[in-house]
């Protein structure tokens, strides 16, 4: 760290909930300049903490740690160590030595009732099954049409990176974008609404894809005006005039976006099925890394 | 009450009429979390509150409790013991040992007369029945269109959540809404005017549907605009621009919006029976709970 | 009033010309809840005023109150009071005995030259015949197309509430206008303009009309765009979008307004007896009353 | 004066030349409630000053008041002053006894240097002819098209009111401008242009009209818009709205504002040598009052 | 000097480079209020000040004072004599007696080097042609225009008045401009940019001319829009409106701009000749005055 | 400097790399009035480096240091020295005498973790070469239709003058542009894009002309509104309006920029093989200055 003997060996770590709030001079090179941050448990998570809080406590043999991991979907690691307890308070106080699944049941809704209300909306198993298909829907896309990307995650738990879920993945590092990239980007971005589209039919689009839609909507609007990669419009841009856009823009970008999302749907139609595995596994494992989805994708054909 | 032991059993409760001026930190989960609005008594709870104020007074047989609490619509609990307070000093002083109708029809128009402005005017029988109609329509449209709601009250009593009556409905808990269930919603809000039309003719549409046109038009330019699920505009956002809407967006959110109203119409047309149970029953007892819906509305096939 | 023993019968009277300058709390129900204008005083009230001051004075038998009453339009009590004492001091000066017609009439004119001049424009026998046909033809159209307001006063004599003169209907009480209520409202404030058409001709309609024209225009802009009322708009409301109008609106409520101005001048013709005796009363009295239009509308058939 | 003893017999009179910067109270009826506006002097009024200040001077016998007071147009009373002092210095200075017409020819330039700058442009023959036109045109126009107003005053001398000359005319007193009046001020207003027009060939018209077509615009505006007075557009008034025009309302304007010119045009044709008349007097006399202007037109025909 | 004995004799001169921070009461009639610009010395004036700094030096027989103020465009005066002074301290170190032209060559570089940046841009042979033409352009339309125009001065030496050169001439003293003098002088600015045309050809028009166009451009929309001189569009101005133009009015302003570009240089066409004269006379005097422009003129035809 | 003896002969140097924050009054001429911009190295300086610093140090004979520069890319001078340093603390710490390849290898990936984020990112190869042939583009277009320009410096070495590389030019001294000019500079402009265009294709056209877009957009909207040089739209500018742009003028800017880009790529494909050398001795030297380009221009014909 900036001002330490760079021979120190120490390595000086800091958490926070409010990021935003911090004094940008600490995050500078040198200082705090690596963010990991932590989001919710997935299942796997939830099974390690559930474990590591159980270890020291007697625990019936009804209990299932995997079953309870499965159901405490947006449990945080606090809301999981407080289920132990309030199991444990609840067994000591009907005088049982052994806490049995009963308890863990009523721990269970004693946790959720005291939770922060925001903590508290349950995913339901449709709103699970959206969320898959539709973070499928984007890997998936990443694979197909943009092949140099290194997906590092893709996950159904929510996290202040997307409400529902999100697919963290890394651009191959490179000064510019081709108009091939910008394209295969935006129908990355249509991923999402398009999975949803052809797996559970256009009544049932959700309004989850509204941040993928602005975001998309963006990319067309600067792919012809700032960048001028529009064969018809050509190279003008409207930025320099007091109005920004006029009908000939709006049209245009109208019929591209639309374009493209007909590609999209029908390159998700002809990989359906690793679509299918792919929300399976999620909807399985809550997360999936680079090598899951890449396994999923291979074996798939 | 957080900072205070949990275990207290201790629960507080406040009362306000000015719930918007609270600091909002002390409407925080831990805090005062749970918001219970009080409203004007319907009929039912006017009955026992006369009851209540009646009960340790000398009360004439000609005195019909029943038919008090029907001709005090609008009346706040603080009225109505006025009411038998001033029947009690008329009665006392015409030297009267017993609280007549003669009394009690006289001290109606001394309350009313020294009510504040706003709580004066009468709710006439035309009013009531529109009222009734309106909250019917919306009531039987969510019925019809989002089974999966809750409707947990529907009344003709005015409150802070609607001028005339209003409907209380909670959605399903759910992350997303997709398609159908936005159109649904839509149609829903046009339930009230769709109702009115039907029963009183459009030459007696009223005023009293504009927040519901307010509301239904916002959603269905969220529709088309920011959740692209239009089938022929797709998927461009134009809230990236300068100017948010342009005539092709105008001219669709106009006849998408009338196309669902007259859906909504015909819904109610075909359910004409239920509507006019449900209004019936809302002029009688002037609030609706769930149950008392759905058994009209199994009932009336 | 507020804060003192309800019981004491005492009847709280407060005077201003600055209403508009006084704290609202004071206004507030139980306060001073009632506003009563004290305008100009029509021909009658003269009468009456001229009658007060003159009595305990040596008056010549040529001075005509009758006639004098007639002359004073828009003199303030106070300016009639001035009229009087002027006359017995120019009589003093002259010494002679009796105020006759030729003090009077020198008087008049030093009061005339002495008022602030706001109070000084003389209404003409031709402004006066306008605004006689102008509130004549509101009150037509009052009773004809909105009978179930009740008409408390109808005026030739300005105040804050017109600088013309004014009608003051009060409506039914009801919480909702519906359709046929709006068109009625838009064609009672064209009523004004229909009639100088129908009497003096389209080349002579006068400005007195732009108040009524702006209350019509928004009238008519609500009923399309605020309450969703026109049959070939329909629902959607514009006030969501950044323009508040396009050029379909605009069309629409030009040809609206102009069809129920047409509406509006065909029914005044068909009654123009009735507006032709309202105008006539008008002009010999200044001010009607509910039971003169009652009556001069009878009378009329 | 207000605050003082009304039968004093006082009159108090004040002179600024900023009356933009006086404190409005001082103005109100009751103070000083009447304003009088000493402009430039005229060809009369310049003669009077020129005698008051020689008066006691020996003038020799070549010097021709009359033609100084011609050549001494946009002369204040001050520079008249000054110039017969320069004439009486440079005499004495040359050891003359008495002031003739060279010693005032050269107190005329001197007196000219020393003048501020906005009042040393010296008005051509060609301008004052183009004023004496244009305001001719005003007055005519007035006397056809507005025969019930009082023309008080016609000048080619600038003053506040006007750069060029001005037209003082006060409209008969009446609350209501009707539909005909306007149109008659637009064309009064559009009297100056067409007058130009008429004499001078429309390749001379100049840009002294450009306040009046500025009004006129303003009131062709509010006749159609504001006052619902033109048949094809009707009613709506477009200042409800975010954009108070659409192409209709402006071509209407354009082409209503056109017509009435012709029509002006017309007229003043038709009248061309009442037109001259006035003009010449004008020119002859500078200034022109209502007696002037009656017995012109009365004569010229 | 207001203030000081206007007999005194005294003329008050002051020096600034900085105008625009004066206060503005310094200015005023009385005070300073006459303004001679002290541009940057023309030929004639260079060699009238090396002719003053060289007097007292051992000049050259070979130094040519006329052609070395021929090659000093754009020096000031203080550039001037700091050339003479280096090349006498050059003549100095060498030994010299005699400031030879070599220590001239060699100092002007100096001086050039030592200049302010803005200072040092020298004109190129081919600048000095468009900058004269361009002028000559003007001066001509001037002359063929506005023959009342009086043209104190054309020059191709910049200064505050013009980047290139400028042309500084005075209209005949009137009160207003008429239709025939604005477009006079809308083309006497479009004279610059059609000389260049004619004589250069139009892939070679400057950037020069970018002024005049601004200054033409808010003529002819001011001639149309403010001043109601164009036939098709009429009276009616828009500037009471909250869009101050139209597609009509713009389409207008170009049509009508670029007619008379087509007629400005179709007069500089026909005067070929004399453009040809004045520019050649600006290329070798660099300044012309009023008779300079007559001279030309009239030996042209 | 000024405010220093001149004869001094000394010479002030400062440093900084935030000349943005510097007190302008310290760049006037006189004072620090040259600004030179020392960016990174290219790969012969980075050679040049690498010799100093390794001079007094014991290397490996396997240590190739032409290589070691060609793959340092983007390192500052203080990176070049940082390398070398660890590479010798990393041969002491293994006991080593000689600085090897491996310990070099090692070094080099300490130093980069070590460097500011924003120093880090890797040049790829693909990066390069488009930076060499858009910076190609560019120079050749320089060379075609701008050969009065003085090319000094292309790189495709980033700099504060631009991210991915530049050209420097410097344009003959003029004071004017002509049409000509402008239209030569739009096409340079588009030289960049249309290079990758032609070399990549179509499809792989990139962000990296984003700048160059917004400058030729600039200058083709100035071209035709601001300067009057298009043929068909003429000399109104609009700057003087309330809106600066319509849609003739919008349609306009879109044919004139797509035209001359189509002459763009029509002359970079006539002379393709001159762009190739550029490029490619571009990728070989990473910065070519006047006489390289002169030099490959002549030779490739």
């Amino acid at each position: 760290m900036s001002g330490f003997n760079e021979n120190d060996g120490i390595l000086v770590i800091g958490a926070t909930n409010r990021l935003d709030t911090l004094d940008e001079a600490l995050l500078r090179p040198g200082r705090f300049d690596r963010q990991v941050e932590i989001g919710l448990p997935d299942i796997n998570a939830r099974k390690h903490i559930l474990s590591l809080y159980t270890r020291s406590k007697p625990i019936a043999d009804d209990v299932d740690i995997d079953a309870l991991a499965k159901s405490t979907v947006y449990f945080s690691g606090a809301m999981l160590e407080n289920l132990i307890n309030e199991a444990a308070i609840l067994t000591a106080n009907n005088n049982k030595s052994i806490i049995d699944q009963e308890s863990i049941d009523k721990a269970f809704y004693t946790v959720i009732a005291g939770a922060p209300k925001e903590d508290r909306s349950y995913i339901t198993e449709k709103d699970k099954e959206i969320t898959a298909y539709h973070e499928a829907g984007h890997a998936l896309m990443t694979k197909l049409v943009l092949p140099n990307h290194y997906i590092s995650k893709v996950t159904i738990i929510p996290s202040v990176r997307g409400a529902g879920g999100f697919n963290l993945s890394i651009p191959k590092d490179t000064q510019f974008q081709n108009k091939s990239d910008i394209l295969a980007n935006i129908m990355m971005f249509l991923g999402g609404r398009a999975a949803e589209d052809l797996i559970f039919g256009m009544d049932n689009i959700t309004t989850g894809a509204s941040n993928d839609i602005q975001k998309a909507s963006t990319m067309i609007y600067e792919y012809i005006n700032k960048f001028g990669m529009d064969n018809d419009l050509g190279l003008f841009s409207m930025e320099i005039l007091e109005h920004n856009s006029d009908s000939k823009l709006i049209s245009k970008c109208r019929s591209e976006i639309n374009k493209l999302y007909k590609e999209t749907y029908d390159l998700l139609l002809e990989n359906k099925n690793i679509l299918i595995n792919i929300a399976n596994e999620l909807l399985d494992k809550e997360s999936l890394n680079s090598d899951d989805i890449a396994r999923i994708f291979n074996s798939s054909y």
